[in-house]
């Protein structure tokens, strides 16, 4: 038994439950290998995500991968707007004097592949769109967390698709209604090879932080049914992850399972000439380097 | 055995443990009652607020009112921005063409007096500031639900304050943060006499809809250090709540136990002149009409 490093929430083929797991091959992108059909193995892990210890003699086999994180474990899903220089930019926005904080409710979390991204009927308009953003899940509560003690908040990393309805967000200065719609959240956890030097999509696995000593060198990127619409690097965040911890519980409780999306770079499809838009059947995968991919099927609600 | 139709949250006298109480005297203030030391007496509810009964034999005399939804059963805070067009009119802006939702994490919950509505650190500016509004408490989880059968979603109606540092709100377009502080969501349940032509202050209870045929139809005020500093009236809402529920539950889950706060009436202190704001040790009340009347003191954090 031992401290989980890549962790996985699956349904096994053995006994069709859920369970959570430590992959056995930490080297693989379980993320792409789950849309290919390749088998994935993963050691079963005891406990909790938050005190989950690895039970390395029972091997299980994937049928299916879940969100790393279940609404259960999840009481707020905070999320930073305008958080990345170039995404500014390419809105001919000001760069923001502090974190510009919206929120999403539980109900948004979505699993990856084979779930899809739902659209439902409200914002089947023609403008609904991605925004691959790096993803800390909180292992434990804190308020007025020093800026150099942050990271140690923090249970593991994942990649995550903020989607996000654009002409409901720009009907109010707020921003909450049109990025919180059910399944607006998918996550798939993100590692990183214990070789730090080398990076690779590998996913979806939720990482020690021990194992991630820097989340602010990693390349990002969204594809849409097979093109790059967003190439970023999360050095290029106006606000740091360590800053974003220490400012957002100044006088504010972030609670363990709480979830921080970190903001997007630059490609949205709404800022894009002609327009990307996610629709019906389309194949949206935000890929961040040495972590993994998040794939989801796009799929408009029919009621 | 019965459906409750005034519900309190309180600590008991008689064993100091927490209990769910229908009133017994439904025609007293319990929230200023609690202030002056007048004994309340509730009958006992077995259950959780979704699904309690009545224990009429059993009758005990509350030692602590505490707010009547707990962080346990609450997963999100939905707030509305800008809904009176008196408030919308002393900030000088235009009428929002949709509900304005921003949020408030289930952190936030505080309970009425003897609880402090706190302040903490980084909101001890000279900004802090109040907001009276009816709050809607969610009873059955729902989506897509028609502006008629909207009210049948609603479990019960509290008093709250929107309390919020104006000075963060300002930094950032978005306001989740400065209005997301601990404690910064003090609660008590609201309640109308059986007579529905009768309406004065009555709370803190939670009201079964049964008892509210017409949430549009109640003065609501705050109180601050005896003044009266917004005195308005909830059918100058630009949304009315079936309307808010309506479009909230849009491809959107509305969960059974969160919360729903309506917007606030014009008077807020940043746009007094001069200004008020909450200072340390300061009274601060909410009364609704018919309903009851939310007091806190106000405390600043030492740390």
């Amino acid at each position: 038994m031992g401290n989980w490093t890549h962790l996985i929430r699956f349904i096994a083929k053995e006994d069709q439950q859920v369970h959570l797991g430590q992959l056995v091959d930490t080297t693989r992108d379980v993320g792409t290998d789950s849309v290919d059909g390749i088998e994935i193995k993963a050691y079963l892990i005891r406990g909790s995500i938050f005190d989950g210890r690895i039970i390395t003699g029972v091997v299980y086999t994937v049928e299916r991968l879940l969100s790393p994180v279940s609404p259960s474990e999840c009481s707020y899903i905070r999320c930073l707007g305008l958080n990345y220089k170039d995404h500014a930019q390419e809105g001919g926005f000001a760069l923001p004097s502090a974190p510009v904080l919206f929120t999403k409710p539980r109900t948004a979390l979505a699993d990856p592949y084979p779930a899809a991204v739902t659209i439902p009927k409200v914002a089947q308009d023609g403008t609904s769109d991605y925004e691959a953003e790096l993803c800390a899940v909180i292992g434990r509560t804190g308020r007025d967390i020093p800026e150099e003690e942050a990271l140690d908040y923090v249970l593991g990393y994942t990649a995550s698709n903020d989607v996000s309805a654009r002409k409901l967000q720009l009907l109010t200065a707020q921003w909450c209604f049109a990025k919180g719609l059910d399944g607006s959240c998918p996550l798939e956890a993100m590692r990183k090879p214990a070789n730090q030097h080398i990076y690779r999509a590998l996913g979806p696995v939720l990482v020690a932080p021990s194992a991630i000593p820097d989340p602010q060198t990693l390349a990002i990127k969204t594809i849409y049914n097979g093109a790059v619409v967003q190439d970023g690097h999360t050095s290029d965040m106006i606000f740091s992850l360590r800053q974003q911890i220490a400012y957002l519980s100044q006088g504010t409780t972030l609670e363990a399972g709480s979830i921080i999306l970190t903001g997007t770079p630059a490609g949205i499809g709404f800022f894009r000439k002609p327009a990307v838009v996610l629709e019906d059947g389309g194949d949206v995968r935000v890929e961040i380097e040495g972590i993994g991919t998040l794939v989801n099927r796009v799929r408009y609600d029919a009621d």
